[in-house]
């Protein structure tokens, strides 16, 4: 399987060769270019014209994944503009926060991203474009970017049906587009997967992956007609046909899983399963992590560059003309502004560390890491939180509290998403950072970093109340530092774990000491 | 020299394939693995742990430009919010606008592209990074993203030096940054361009580049120390400062080539030598362009996601309940909405299928695709302002010519790089898209399609000024099916260029007939 990983990877690059040696042959003869890859040779003349405006698909799907990333990452806007008021306790008004504006956050953040997963599973199947289908691809974009609107229209009036007619009617037209998109391709070959393209039965691929791209928005259609009549039972509709493949396909992976008996998944099944361990192209789960971890960092800064540059007047008037005391008024936005994109920026670090040392990545891993980057997009808004109340209050402290559980959750899913990958090691990590890999202890101190900071500050926090701001200050300044002496201190870490439980070298209980064992399971393997 | 092009993208896959070759050797005996790859022969045994966590660096860039492009388009949004005031004269708050704030932005936009220009010199040097070396560059982003900051400070604060102290400071610690991560590299060779790592000079190129990295803090500092003493003498050094070494290498360049004697540049200056040909790395410029693209196209719904979900308080009081009524009265911001991610998205397509032609992108054609870019961005605000005065006033009438205007310019940058992109075709295009190739009439009448109809529309409603707003949305809805059925009009109108001034097929005025000419000019080359 590891063999099968690395061979996937040498055969990206070769098409990309091949895209190469056609330019050198089409500075022989014309007429030979048709043919010039060699599995191009069943094209028929007729669609010869067509593979002449053939492009790679890489840029079409990076761009795709920067519009989707900045949606997902939207609403996060209405949450973190609601002005607290000093006066009012926060537990109060984040309850009014997570009833609707945090509940419309999340849920756009998930549907967006159940879109971006539909989005990576077409172009899996569909490896070349041409201008027509990336005209196709941009209306499916524009569609996508007007989701979330529908959907805080769905949340501020829940009884009125248009939020829901505007949804379903999106997702139709959405399904429409991309069923054509599907079509198009079966009719020009040489835009498929190669494996498909070589197979047989394209017939029954075309009309596997249509059956499933139609599914939902038929369900949709039914929803908007069902509106009408009973509107509670079309967002039920709505709910089961988003979530349920997921679900039942989790529960029956993770039945096989405990019961032992893997079913190995036939060849016809090798798309669209819909399976926790299908594979998501890994390049495109990185473009859209970097897309949402650029904007949450900079999400601050936009708010800085456009509220807190001070009038003139208003300085010549209230702060004597002196900018820096004027400026002095905004040090808390600073300050958060700094704090958040610090911790942003460590946990790309920590997100980046990790996906290098992964292989192959999973759907199932694909769904960590929007939970984890869902916690993330929350992020600038709990650290503005922090800075926002008087110093000493209950408010601050339970903002404090509020950013530390935020943290712990962004990188425990980070760490959950390495523990799943170790689950199929062979197929998904490098032999690196597998168990028993000189890098593994390494991994894990980087990946466990900050889920432990922030729950020592959290325990900290609630024993030394009175010095929470500090303490969480002091965190956010040491974090970093951390990260840079992490190698030190873990092999620090790691000789003395030898000196305590093994002095003779000999024990077994030192499970993270891979320096000593790396050679030995490289030889096994 | 054009397989010199080729032969440098097929380096860079193997350079790829490398790494998977370590992999497949870390199998195998670990005391191998450090000297797995020929060209790393050279290490010292004390190098071979740092070598251990030597990562490819392209998804620290592809972070680093998703940052930096969002950062160049933030000063729109102080500009695209400014709220205009119907009764008034818009030639009146344009020039109130264009004095400060679309000034403030475009100048921002140049700065950060400079500082961006600068990051992607420094790591055409260092190819490789480690941890440490990913870290001090999230802390020179965090540096950059402050910038738009301290200018737009600079901006509202002319007389007051705070502003540029800041700019100043900035300046300088990114300065001491990017001269520690020289350093750093330097210190641990695996990490540099082969080029230099083959190289007996390095010594010489460390010195060479350090000495150009430290230009820019050191008169920084002379400009900060200055400001004590007369303010409007830092301003004239910052600006010599920064676009000095450009303008005197382009005179130097067109000097030379009006001249004809073109020197080549001796192996010593190969990198940092602020020549316009200098090259710049293709996937860095398609990275940054992709996310200023993504970022503008998504301005107008971030804004209607915020700000156009109606209360429903008022909804019940004002519109008796409906919501359709209510939504109504956002229209104009829907249709500005698809108007400009209609537009953005085909440039980008433009860009895009440009691009896909590109082999080798130069210091000037970045500088041209960045003032695309700027003009790109803003675009959005245009299409705001041509909704939000009365249908047939003289400001609506203004409001379009002004972003025919834009994308006039937006195209008209992007025609200009294929331009120059066809001054050395030999270098810089593919063989399919230079004179006599089979897509290069195809190209032209793609890249020149929305220049052509933003001049025809404005003409047009300078013509007939009450129907302007029917011209405008024709346009908008005309464009995406023309470039649908491009190519068709394309073979048409080449067909018909042919019928008319050569019926006999033998004729010299049909430069633009490459279909013919092809196989001939491919034997030649």
């Amino acid at each position: 399987m590891g063999e099968n990983v690395d061979s996937e990877i040498i055969e990206h690059h070769v098409e990309e060769e091949v895209e190469v040696e056609e330019v050198e042959e089409e500075k022989g003869t014309r007429s030979h270019a048709a043919s010039g890859s060699s599995f191009l040779g069943s094209v028929t003349p007729s669609d010869r014209e067509g593979h002449s405006g053939t492009q790679s698909s890489h840029r079409l799907l990076a761009y795709s994944d920067a519009l989707i990333s900045i949606i997902a990452t939207v609403m996060i806007l209405p949450v973190a503009h609601t002005k607290m008021e000093n006066n009012e306790e926060l537990r109060e008004s984040v309850q009014l926060l997570l009833t609707t504006k945090i509940a419309v956050y999340l849920m756009t953040f998930l549907i967006v991203t159940v879109a971006w997963a539909a989005h990576i599973r077409l172009f899996q199947v569909i490896v070349r474009i041409d201008d027509c289908l990336a005209l196709l691809n941009l209306a499916c974009m524009m569609l996508i970017t007007f989701l979330p609107y529908t959907f805080s229209l769905m949340a501020a009036f829940p009884e009125n049906i248009l939020g829901l007619l505007l949804f379903c009617g999106c997702v139709m037209v959405m399904g429409v587009i991309q069923s054509g998109i599907v079509l198009y391709a079966f009719s020009r070959p040489f835009l498929l997967n190669e494996q498909i393209q070589i197979s047989e039965n394209q017939t029954f691929y075309k009309h596997h992956i249509l059956k499933v791209i139609m599914r939902v928005p038929l369900m949709c259609f039914f929803a908007s007609i069902f509106s009408f009549i009973f509107f509670q039972l079309s967002y039920v509709l709505l709910a089961i046909v988003i979530f349920l493949p997921y679900i039942s396909q989790s529960l029956k992976w993770c039945r096989s899983k405990a019961i032992g008996q893997e079913q190995e998944s036939p060849d016809s099944m090798l798309f669209y399963t819909y399976l926790p361990n299908e594979p998501l192209s890994k390049d495109r789960v990185e473009a859209f992590s970097d897309g949402v971890y650029a904007i949450v960092a900079t999400l601050l800064i936009l708010d800085i560059c456009e509220d807190n540059v001070p009038d003139p007047a208003v300085v010549q008037k209230q702060f004597a003309g002196s900018l820096v005391a004027a400026l002095r008024v905004y040090g808390p936005e600073y300050l958060a502004y700094f704090g958040s994109f610090a911790t942003v920026g460590l946990l790309w670090f920590a997100h980046h560390s990790l996906f290098l040392h992964v292989t192959k990545t999973t759907r199932f891993m694909g769904l960590l890491n929007t939970f984890s980057l869902a916690c993330v997009g929350g992020l600038p808004l709990a650290y503005q939180l922090t800075h926002e109340f008087p110093p000493d209050s209950r408010n601050e402290l339970e903002a404090i509290q509020i950013s530390c559980v935020i943290i712990f959750f962004a990188g425990g899913f980070q760490l959950a998403i390495w523990v799943v990958a170790l689950h199929g090691e062979r197929e998904t990590l490098h032999p690196y950072v597998r168990y028993g890999g000189r890098e593994h202890a390494f991994m894990f101190a980087k990946l466990s970093l900050y889920p432990c900071v922030a729950l020592g500050t959290f325990f900290l926090t609630c024993v030394l109340s009175r010095f929470s701001a500090p303490i969480f200050h002091l965190m956010e300044i040491t974090v970093p530092f951390a990260f840079l002496v992490l190698r030190l201190l873990v092999r620090v870490g790691l000789a003395s774990l030898r000196m305590i439980f093994c002095p003779d070298r000999n024990g077994a209980a030192e499970e993270a000491d891979d320096e000593a064992r790396a050679p030995l399971s490289a030889l096994v393997a």
